[in-house]
């Protein structure tokens, strides 16, 4: 497929996904460029013969049932993709057979992109030091900002599942009780007014062992399927009236946006790099092998309501996550936790150590305090109804290709009919 | 069904649970006494015939289709069933067809529980006034034990739907990081020392609105299908190393057990009773009507592993719970989050006022500090191998019809080959 190569979504990446073509259910895909190839398509047609693969696998509206198959059957489903595509060398078929082509090709700007899996549990972390440290001085300012189990553990909390929406779904603002803010002296019932984002990167895992079998470290990794984009969404306000004891619910609970294209963890292995010094050293449960980080470069692109266009108002590294993703799953499961294919584990928001790479208006503007300027004298503290937000990921490989992550964009909504109090949007 | 009115399972009750005979997939079924009534049966022979049932609904090993259905096909189904069952004016069907009978009714001791629905998403609240301040006086003795917001808004989180497990299932001591105990400096991997229960009244839900729109207070109750006994299962060292700042984690994930039969609500709005003064007054988005809190004893049961027997540790009325289910639901959904079909939202740990009537152990042994005596010369903090915990809760209604809640048991397993560090449990 021309020009897929250069787009990132190319033989080095095929990222699998879920795409609706007219009214027919979802099925799954994986993403050539900027065509979906259908997989039911091809394994009706006996492209996609592979050992442990059962007939119908993908005659299913989610990629959960090929997640459940495991490492060997995702391997060799993308070794047969690899060999039907590739240009040089590969099969003809899929070249030769113009009906097959018909049949399984389409064009993304033809099909509507759906949550390619059905989310089991939805975990998020928060694995960034540089975030932890900034939200505790902005949150905590008269204490630590890191808790003492910070650097022993990658803290983390179960969300939502059924409130994981995919990319290019519109979120409401949401409404809740808010912390007291300017000369309110109790906490009242309205549109959010903090609205934030977080930019983060999330995996996705096959099925893990039964109830009461802890994930090895060291096999932690095999279990990962593959990476996406997640913006979690957080309600400030909302979030800071309600934490304590428990931690956030409805401060994330109304939205979290998800890639509709799942780049395969095989893609990214060549991206694996040696990750931060960990002080102490972590638990033997948490000691997985090196290359441990992922070197990707996100990006946090805001466009203001009415159509100025966007600006990149954040750039980070994932490599410098203290917290690995092989390290947070192998925590999650270390209890004995079940883990099922299409779990969803967020890294919680990556941020860096300058002020143009924190992954969140919360550090950006710290706290409200400065307004982050945008083109024509636009500024923004917290989000606007109609700010649109993307984020985008990718990485080059040591062997020259590129490989995108799937972007994850989301246009705020107001709070809706009904919603009294205050005009929404801190900022103008 | 002789007998089955006294048992608490009778006409008054008619609990919904699945049921695996031999080899063949759970099907959905309601209890009557001792009895499952196999509901797939009864619709396969023509005998449940509802406007809005559509055919095949229970053709499935989960509740969860039925409990998309919503409220008046619910109702429908409940009273065909009454008709069927009831032994004066009723439909002579059941009683007179031999072959239905055998083919639908199956003794209890035949047929294995299962858990009856795919929990979507499981929350926990901490709705009960007097459990909340305990754990407060105990895990933060130099703050005040009740956070400011608690009066506010029924706070909870949301725990891991893939390891709620059905009544009867054993529970492995999880392994963790632990806080330092004794003579420790550091964090500790290993067993867990100081195992714990929860005594929760929990609900199961119906399909709620779309994404982005709050469910109202005053309809909150009828999104609810019914009840069933939570054990919220708890790690208590793993649980403090954690949860700062965003809540429990791994110390909850391990296990949570929940009633094999869940019951309906509409067979309990006869225990609705007028809910506790609430000041402040609740923010509008709470204010349901009154009657608005269940009054159901609840019972927590502890067998000492070597088979001494059982004793009841804790008694305690639902009644006394500050936030009510339809304001713990009313609450989750305000803002927008989606509710499904199959979600669980637990109250707690019910607790009263008396030491004999705390929810969990963490309470009644007031943080390990005073043992719970047991006949022989046993006594217990927190859970040792091979103990069995066993919650059981019933109301009687005006009318005099005792209705039961499912059961919930499990027998505490060892950490397992492997698991390093002192012998597990903290009492002899």
């Amino acid at each position: 497929v021309e020009g897929a190569d250069a787009s990132g979504f190319g033989l080095a990446n095929l990222a699998f996904g879920a795409v609706r073509r007219s009214d027919e259910a979802p099925r799954p895909a994986v993403r050539v460029g900027d065509w979906a190839l259908d997989l039911a398509a091809l394994a009706d047609a006996g492209a996609l013969r592979v050992p442990g693969l059962p007939a119908g696998t993908f005659a299913n509206d989610t990629l959960n049932p090929f997640l459940a198959l495991g490492r060997e059957v995702w391997d060799g489903v993308r070794a047969r993709l690899v060999a039907l595509l590739r240009a040089e060398g590969g099969e003809p078929r899929l070249r030769d057979d113009r009906g097959l082509r018909h049949a399984a090709l389409a064009a993304l700007s033809d099909v509507e992109t759906v949550l390619p899996i059905s989310v089991g549990d939805y975990v998020d972390f928060f694995s960034s030091l540089e975030h932890a440290t900034n939200a505790g001085r902005i949150f905590r300012p008269d204490a630590e900002p890191l808790a003492p189990n910070w650097r022993r553990l990658p803290v983390g909390y179960h969300g939502r599942a059924a409130t994981v929406v995919v990319s290019g779904t519109p979120v409401r603002r949401p409404q809740g009780l808010r912390a007291p803010a300017g000369d309110e002296r109790e906490p009242t019932f309205g549109p959010e007014r903090r609205l934030d984002v977080e930019l983060e990167l999330a995996f996705v895992t096959g099925d893990g062992p039964p109830l009461g079998t802890p994930i090895e470290a060291a096999a932690a990794w095999e279990h990962i399927f593959g990476f996406v984009l997640v913006n979690d969404w957080s309600a400030r306000e909302i979030q800071r009236l309600e934490s304590q004891p428990l931690g956030p619910f409805l401060g994330k609970s109304f939205a979290t946006s998800m890639s509709a294209w799942i780049v395969p963890a095989r893609a990214l292995e060549p991206l694996l790099v040696t990750g931060v010094d960990q002080r102490p050293a972590p638990a033997d449960h948490l000691r997985v092998p090196e290359p441990r980080a992922l070197d990707l470069d996100l990006r946090l692109g805001l466009s203001p309501g009415g159509g100025a266009g966007e600006t990149v108002i954040s750039r980070v590294s994932s490599r410098g996550l203290y917290w690995s993703p092989a390290q947070q799953l192998a925590h999650a499961a270390s209890n004995g936790a079940r883990v099922r294919a299409g779990d969803l584990f967020a890294s919680g928001t990556v941020s860096g150590s300058e002020p143009g790479s924190y992954g969140c208006l919360l550090e950006l503007s710290w706290g409200g305090r400065d307004p982050i300027a945008l083109p024509g004298g636009r500024e923004r503290t917290f989000l606007c109804d109609r700010d649109t937000v993307t984020l985008r990921g990718s990485g080059r490989r040591p062997d020259g290709a590129l490989v995108e992550l799937g972007e994850v964009t989301g246009t705020v909504l107001d709070a809706g009919a009904g919603a009294g109090g205050r005009p929404a949007g801190g900022s103008r």
